[in-house]
């Protein structure tokens, strides 16, 4: 893969995010493009919708606000079947809260394991309007938590096409799978051919 | 309370919340001083925060600049010590998906019981900054639901002071107790001497 590291672009691309495992994930994505990707460790406004599309272009629209970059913004979340999509997009809340013994829990007796992750990009620059890019990936809930790696819900879920854990993975294995890897290749591509070439 | 009622004013005061149970509580306690509340049903902006005064604040400056009203918005929540505040001010949320009985389900086991309802009320107009009214009622999590009044966790709520849960109350016995109508009351005081004196 070095031959693709080629810096194709003097302009700084910014993820606006506090989560360092997410950035870590993303940076992974795009530095294979050559896109040297940059943290924006700041609060953002996330508003309270069970659409993560909403969500996030909500978000980016306020930060193109306040910051005059081109920026990235993701919301993601974990839905589970047997509980009715919970906890959705409130996924890192319900994590500090109860966490993953929380789930389990909830998850107790049920024979439906079946969930997804679900990831949401939405790219905006001074210049353009939002674009959203969308990855999915489904799989089951775990009877107990399995690996350190990763974050969040990820000792608890397995990707479909593997036997082990989010949390049991490399990031670049994570990548294979992963709602996140999905929609940031979705958007990488989308940048590199409208958004790049067009300068 | 009849010679109370009379009509301080002709200005229109509207509650914005999509929520009947919520607004005949407000009306409740309002019409008490003699102040009829108006609904108006529409969707708001909640942002995603622990903090149920930042959600009611930033809510209601959205709208003042959707909408030339007086308006009040409220947001409130279920906080339960033993699960570290959730489900805390994405209740609605979670009553809609896990519900009553998940709640119950992760309380099994747990000795405290410890809970507490908090109501946060915002006042804006076109011409007033956002004032900010607080109420809580501390209480316990039953072991089980019961009574099929109120909404959302009430059947599940027993505010200290008393032996039956919020459902198993009616409206105005609820308010002797709840949260909501503290902090509406709280409101109501300020309105009366603040707002409609100085007209």
């Amino acid at each position: 893969m070095a031959k693709l590291h080629t810096n194709h672009t003097n302009s700084e691309l910014y993820f606006v995010t506090e989560n360092t495992g997410k950035f870590r994930e993303a940076y992974e994505v795009l530095s294979k493009y050559g896109i040297t990707l940059r943290q924006l460790s700041v609060k953002r406004i996330e508003i309270q919708s069970e659409n993560l599309e909403e969500i996030a272009k909500f978000s980016a629209q306020q930060l193109i606000k306040q910051y005059n970059l081109e920026l990235i913004v993701e919301d993601a979340g974990l839905f589970i079947e047997a509980l009715n999509g919970f906890p959705g997009p409130f996924s890192s809340y319900v994590y500090k809260t109860i966490g993953v013994a929380g789930i389990l829990k909830l998850m107790e007796g049920k024979t439906n394991r079946a969930a997804q992750f679900k990831s949401v990009v939405c790219y905006c620059s001074p210049k353009s309007k939002p674009a959203i890019f969308t990855g999915i990936v489904k799989g089951a809930i775990s009877k107990e938590p399995r690996g350190l790696r990763g974050f969040g819900f990820d000792p608890i879920f397995i990707p479909e096409g593997s036997d082990k854990t989010f949390a049991e993975m490399s990031v670049e294995e994570k990548n294979s799978f992963s709602h996140r890897a999905k929609a940031f290749k979705a958007f990488t591509e989308y940048y590199l051919k409208q958004i790049l070439k067009s300068r």
